[in-house]
């Protein structure tokens, strides 16, 4: 799957093209990857948009990149064999060949593969290192997470509450409220699409939020910070809200509560923590392996062909957990 | 000057009330001042609104709060002498009652007393505080401040200056942009009255923003976020621009620039350094002394009665240097 054009707004089918090639085989010091299953990330829409940013976009004409696990099925290279498994940035292909850099082992008995993508993956290395590093999550905090039943948000409220923390999430209808408070164990969940958010925040965060995880920006933003303690640390990891925007990014008007509150507002990409990442899996797999920490996959079925169309369902936030294609059976 | 009403938008003259009183007599443990210059600070401003904020809003019927310094004219207080001169929040008026709390006895002979409203005042502490704690600046690194030729952005330069830094000022205006270079030492000041902000920083800034130091918000703000360097940090000492505002507070659009490059955005609120002013306040005498850091006044003459006009002036931008009024002859 290529990228054709540059989305404005949603990303729709005419944005993508559809090309078969001939399966590549792997040259000395290479090896072939069969793609199982792919990420979809919020992250996928920016790397779309021309500019600088912390990854060069994606070039027009090029596959789409994507991060995916797969099987090595080929293979020139001397420490990648046949059958074991590999999570890397490997794009919207079913195919990928690679050289080995940047590309992950992973044991597939430890956990499936599609968690490899989620939990154990980017998206729970982000809640690891942005809640823990970037927030500086300790015992006792209130910490507030938007997005609270994405792939990124459970992780960083179940995280939380391990580490003693009072947790509120934010999401988008009852189901996933329901979900984030029964099933992932946060103390509260505000559902944006039926409450005031803001009086919401003040109900569930008697002392205030010293610690709000944002992967989602705009108004929901903008009412966390009128909620915020002297001190409060706002990590920005995302703005889904606004990657689709035809007009301005809506910037945070209640920005000066930062002052008020001597609050700071930090960014936060993943790849910074990519030396780390070995021993957050190792922690976090223990997590999982106790029970503490659970894990949940939104698998869709339909192979690369129907990539466009699930990238949608992100938008619109149609998924609960972490949003995976299954490409090919493992 | 009483606060007759809350204002909307610029303070007009209805939000005022002069009224006169006898002289007060101190009683056991009190001290009589006699106030002879006026700061007038943009975040006075805030102070007239209602609301939660890092003080309480002036109340309606009470005298304007404003920083003043003074001399003891009348004293039942074992600490305070006659003929002492003394700077506090004494409020805009002629004279007022102290029991010496929050009083920080100030010497003529070591610096004008106008400048201990400035330079060696709140202003001054809070460039000081501001640009080395919150902004972590060091040599090497290229330091831009809004409000350059403002009493807070004038020291936050010449102490970057002091620091080895790159120093880039915005101001508005020709007139103020010459001094902030020639006069204060700036290596470029940036007219934003006149210029394209962006375009001008991305030509002073070569190598990018290590310390954005903002004391107007608005497009300034916005402009500075997409020049950054990673890592960079934003101190947020105040939004001048947006004070005034009917409509809402113009959020910064550009705030996604803090996640692709791992920035920060802090407040601060000088008060929090309270302690330590003594320390600062000998260094910055220090470098005045040794003709490393100017200051300059822009003093008002008229006394409390203009004192309305005089804080429009702060608005309209009419001031180069710290604003003082002066009440009183010393």
């Amino acid at each position: 799957m290529r990228l054709a054009a540059r989305p404005v707004g949603l990303p729709q089918e005419n944005v993508w093209q559809r090309t078969e090639e001939a399966v590549p085989e792997p040259a000395e010091g290479q090896f072939l990857v069969k793609v199982l299953y792919l990420s979809l990330d919020p992250a996928m829409r920016g790397w779309m948009n021309d500019g600088k940013s912390y990854v060069p976009p994606v070039g027009i004409g090029e596959v789409m990149r994507a991060g995916a696990v797969g099987r090595v099925v080929a293979s020139k290279h001397p420490k990648f064999a046949v059958g074991e498994h590999v999570v890397s940035t490997f794009g919207v292909q079913e195919y990928a060949l690679s050289d080995g850099r940047a590309v992950t082992k992973v044991d597939p008995k430890l956990a499936p593969l599609p968690v490899w993508l989620g939990t154990l993956g980017m998206p729970g290395m982000t809640a690891y290192f942005g809640l823990l590093e970037v927030g500086e999550a300790k015992t006792g905090d209130t910490v507030v997470v938007s997005g609270a039943a994405g792939a990124v948000g459970g992780v960083v409220g179940q995280i939380a509450k391990i580490k003693g923390c009072r947790v509120v999430g934010i999401a988008g209808g009852a189901d996933k409220c329901r979900y984030v408070v029964e099933d992932l164990g946060f103390d509260a969940c505000i559902d944006y699409k039926g409450e005031d958010v803001k009086k919401s925040l003040k109900q569930h965060c008697p002392k205030g939020i010293d610690v709000y995880f944002d992967n989602v920006g705009g108004d929901i933003l903008d009412a966390a910070l009128t909620q915020i303690t002297r001190g409060a640390r706002i990590v920005i990891c995302g703005a889904i809200s606004q990657y689709n925007n035809t007009t301005p990014v809506k910037g945070p008007s209640n920005y000066m509560s930062l002052l008020v509150n001597r609050a700071s507002m930090k960014g936060m990409v993943v790849f910074d923590y990519a030396d780390r990442y070995a021993i957050a899996g190792r922690e976090m797999a223990g997590w999982l392996a106790a029970g503490k920490l659970k894990t949940r996959e939104d698998i869709v079925e339909g192979g690369v062909q129907v990539f466009p169309d699930t990238l949608l369902r992100l938008f619109r936030g149609d998924n609960t957990g972490k949003l995976v294609l299954k490409i090919a059976e493992a």
